[in-house]
């Protein structure tokens, strides 16, 4: 089932060896201990502090929900098709494995040189996690038609092109973005169906029968799912300010996620055929609820506010899913896998949409003197609430240039015959890339010899 | 395989937006940041406390803790049916987001009314959290025989009644109760057996051999077994006191729960036929310990107490389902599909009455000043010990009664012919409510196609 | 397909309980709750310290991780066998559970004696995780081709001198090895490779059919995978002292584990058929990367050092699968069947290495006061740090050998007959220790009663 081209003998083992050769050398030149990881720096303030202020304790558990997001909930969701479950964790794995390295150099360069040097600890993790995200969220629009090292070269532009962005919008433009509705989920969404576009495949109907799941594959994509729901209220409140700010972020999106699910529910039964629910809405919908509070979570968005947005993330979701999809197919030749778009994509702009607003609503007598936190520059009396949400929204207008830009680009450089890329009659299957072992164990050994034998003169 | 009675196409769609409608506008005028979560309330006092110690750093990764059991745990624990994983996960995953939500409210109704408001926080989250796991105990009792909507029902009415007794355990009978040994698993237990019994079906062996755990299935199951019994020391010790109790908590139910793992092992192999274990033991009576040490588990148990305690919850547990279940359905016409009885119910009476005992012999000489945080009252000198143990002992009289009374009225409710369940012959059958994919992948493309063939052709 | 030799219907209740039994007199006598679990000793100093104060708070979440990769992540680990998945879990699960208990008593013994006393807590149940860990990696030595009741015995010993290694090392020789590169991995694999050893079958081919994947089981071994990857950081960061020391060790893991990831994912598509990817590399080989940081992940080893010794350690081990297994196995007579030596072994000795440099080589310019928790003899300037690598380098030794002369006379103690070893025919089986349902839903009735008539016919 392979040939020359997408053989990754050569090419796989090359382009892993030198990326981490690269990021070793870049490392070892650049990257030291911050303050709360370095021994010397750490205790010489001692006075100061007891061991229990060091950051670790304040942020490390969010870290390792974030974590299992990114490799358990992205990895597992991606399950689902019947013949890529390797290839969805697997793939997963690595591109995530290289892109938080490469993360950290690049937000390192962005936003922590301190003389020359990339301070890192646990936040600058997590912020690597975040931007490893945006990379799978991206994966997820090209599930099952591209080859590992398309993936790698994918990351590697994507993870400099989201730090560019990041730092337009959390610097330049003093945006606040605690859980990346637009950072992550319309930067990731937007780029991957642009590439997607670029990489469209008129006859993939060719593997059409691969591009769906079996009973098991969505059991195990529904593991994907749940993770990513449980931990997603870990994920909006990873970054926030410490104290009122990261307890109410977890709970706003607790609350948004919970009715998202109903209203998820509702849809799939209203919409689908012969009012059964669809296992694709109910892994990808039941989501968008964390995705829509992103950016307005830190906010005094209240918990009803946090329903509300959630309950309207499910519904666009699943018409998404339902109506938007097949034409985006059809009409606009982008061939998302896991439809991004409806989970990541319009979500994220109404997150984004939700941001700006509940900003420019900001008063003192709401947030208090913790208007600091949330909003530095309206609490200094800089600028006006209203101006905050001009801020946001800009920032969702760079946020949609930057990766449909981006995207265009990359896509054309993935374009390139020698990534090795499967052709169109073997998308959506692991073998191409994997040594596969057989479906299933038999009871008994004579049970297997049939079926293999079966198998076998059907494969001749 | 659908008709017009069980279709969801409406009633499903319909009791869900009108639920979270309602939640939403009670939460509108209902609920209110708490003084942790509130930009304004928390940095007004901001003088007295440091950002790092909001209650969110030391109860949140609890909280998620807690989550995990409820979403994956409980979810994947129901996975063992062969034709039913989807409902299992998917239903369990409805209904713990609509129940977390009707748990905020009814149980601040009942708790922390403040001027006519329900402040929330970290702390409401895992109670919300904990009355879900009532609802989702109840499900095990009638997994398979009951549409969504009849379950959404169920939970409506099971949460409010879970606050009331709630209510009168902890706040009118000042009884303690920190893992629910009789709050959340004897009332969740009792009220869904009394409801399968009223939900009786005569002619339920018609999908008889559909009512029984495939090979991947029993490993999907233990997924949600493993996760129940590593997060059971977060569960019991969540909502606490801080500090030692938190801390021995923990501790207690960890080794209640080894001791359980052993004698379930034991008694598996003992009773089982030819000396084999059946996964139906390891699943569900290893965790018998950890509900055991619900109400005892943050008292001076001692590891040596929790794991007597545990050792017995295993062997009550393993002995139930072997010999008592099959009585139950026989004689009392109680069809108890996950066997909740032997892993909630029984081992939740025992974890009562251990709990009695253990309140009843509490001295200062052994709890110190730290009386003060496990039995204020005894610690103030208003009660004896003795009394204490009279207060949990009548808990648990009421938690049944409740339960059984409870569950009764809500069985009959749910009998009206209005809400879709399953016929008898299509019972603990994902594709009644679900899209259901093929079963198995093809090797090839040739060999999914013959299989098709096939299933089709006996389909017809 | 049992008989009366591997009948576990008496020795395993037998053992089980008579184990049981013996450990909770052994508690009843010798333990009691630490200083921060008692109520009474907690709350005597309360003057001194808040509840916040209470260690639970910074090391609980730590020990919830490594508790997941004990349970989860070696128990799913070992589910990539087709027809061994009950025992992969359920066997990890049952040994774990009774050796938690067993190390706390011996590593107890040895370490926390106080009064005659054994007093536990929140890092005495890290601890006896850590022990477990141990035992689960022997476990993998000799998976599928040994019984319930041999795996308890086996653990009854492995724990006890585990705890007498680790005692030579920690406080005879007053060693470093917080992550346990040389206490736990290396320990374990040569203790379980000796055993292996000694139980070597030579017509162990006769179950070889079964001694390999299927598809589905890959993904569930990869659950295990994924989530000892996510919390190795954990891990190896659980015991070090507060503050920098558990911020650095974590950071430090973490990318090691990512660069090894790279170096895995190279060296598979290199060395196996056709440039394909192996799943037994990317399951194991990606791991090594935590093993290797095991000991010098507390010290100053820099995310550049890490990065090179996470590198270094998956080339290691996938040429260890590659070349290494196949001669051990035909030259040494060691049938290892997880791989232990190419993930644990060498991986195990590559870290005790990397620790005695990086300790010969501290100097307090770099550490600073930070020192005094790393190497406080070397702080105390009681010894030089080039000692504290000689120390280091003799640790290596000790533990190799203990495990090798342990393994040695264990392994001729489970070659006792009495103990229910599964016949060559049978290996890596579970129908043989337990009741194993059929392999796969029917779609429909029919089609299943069609397959399973089938199935019998093939039977008989």
């Amino acid at each position: 089932m392979t040939d020359a081209a997408t053989n990754m003998r050569l090419k796989l083992p090359l382009i892993c060896i030198i990326l981490e050769v690269i990021l070793i050398i870049l490392f070892g030149t650049l990257v030291q201990y911050n303050y709360e990881t370095d021994a010397r720096l750490w205790h010489e303030h001692k006075t100061n502090h007891s061991d229990y202020d060091n950051d670790f304790y304040y942020r490390y558990p969010s870290f390792q929900d974030v974590h299992v997001m990114i490799f358990i909930g992205f990895g597992f969701l991606m399950t689902f098709l019947q013949r890529y479950g390797f290839s969805s964790v697997g793939f997963n794995f690595l591109i995530a494995a290289f892109a938080l390295q490469w993360a950290t150099l690049m937000q390192g360069f962005f936003h922590g040189m301190h003389h020359g040097k990339i301070h890192i600890g646990v936040e600058s993790m997590i912020n690597a996690d975040f931007c490893t995200g945006s990379v799978l969220i991206s994966f997820g629009a090209v599930l099952g038609k591209t080859s590992p090292v398309q993936l790698l070269v994918m990351a590697l532009f994507e993870v400099t092109l989201f730090a560019v962005n990041e730092f337009i919008l959390l610097s330049a433009l003093q945006a606040r973005d605690a859980g990346g509705s637009m950072t992550i989920h319309t930067f990731g969404a937007y780029f991957g169906l642009v590439v997607a576009r670029v990489l469209y495949r008129p006859n993939l109907d060719k593997s059409k029968h691969r591009n769906s799941s079996v009973y098991h594959s969505d059991l195990f994509a529904m593991i994907g799912t749940i993770y990513l729901w449980m931990f997603w209220p870990s994920f909006n409140s990873a970054i926030t300010a410490h104290g009122d700010d990261q307890h109410r972020t977890a709970m706003n999106t607790y609350y948004s996620l919970a009715a998202c699910t109903l209203s998820t529910y509702a849809l799939s039964a209203l919409t689908a055929h012969d009012g059964k629910l669809d296992m694709v809405h109910i892994q990808n919908a039941a989501l968008a609820g964390g995705v829509a509070a992103g950016t307005a979570g830190e906010m005094m968005l209240t918990p009803f506010g946090s329903m509300i947005v959630g309950f309207l993330a499910g519904i666009i979701s699943v018409l998404g899913f339902k109506y938007l999809s097949p034409i985006l197919e059809e009409k606009l030749k982008i061939q998302d896998t896991c439809g991004v778009h409806n989970l990541h994509g319009m979500p994220g702009i109404l997150g984004a949409i939700v941001g700006a607003v509940t900003a420019a609503l900001a008063t003192r007598d709401v947030y208090g003197d913790g208007l600091e936190d949330v909003f530095p520059d309206v609490a200094k009396g800089e600028i006006e609430a209203s101006f905050q949400g001009v801020r946001q929204a800009i920032s969702l207008a760079v946020t949609l240039g930057i990766a449909l830009l981006g995207g265009l680009i990359v896509g054309f450089i993935l374009k390139l015959p020698i990534f090795g890329a499967p052709p169109d009659t073997i998308c959506f299957e692991d073998s191409i890339y994997w040594e596969v072992p057989g479906e299933e164990a038999g009871h008994d050994d004579q049970l297997t010899t049939v079926r293999t034998e079966e198998s076998e003169k059907l494969n001749s």
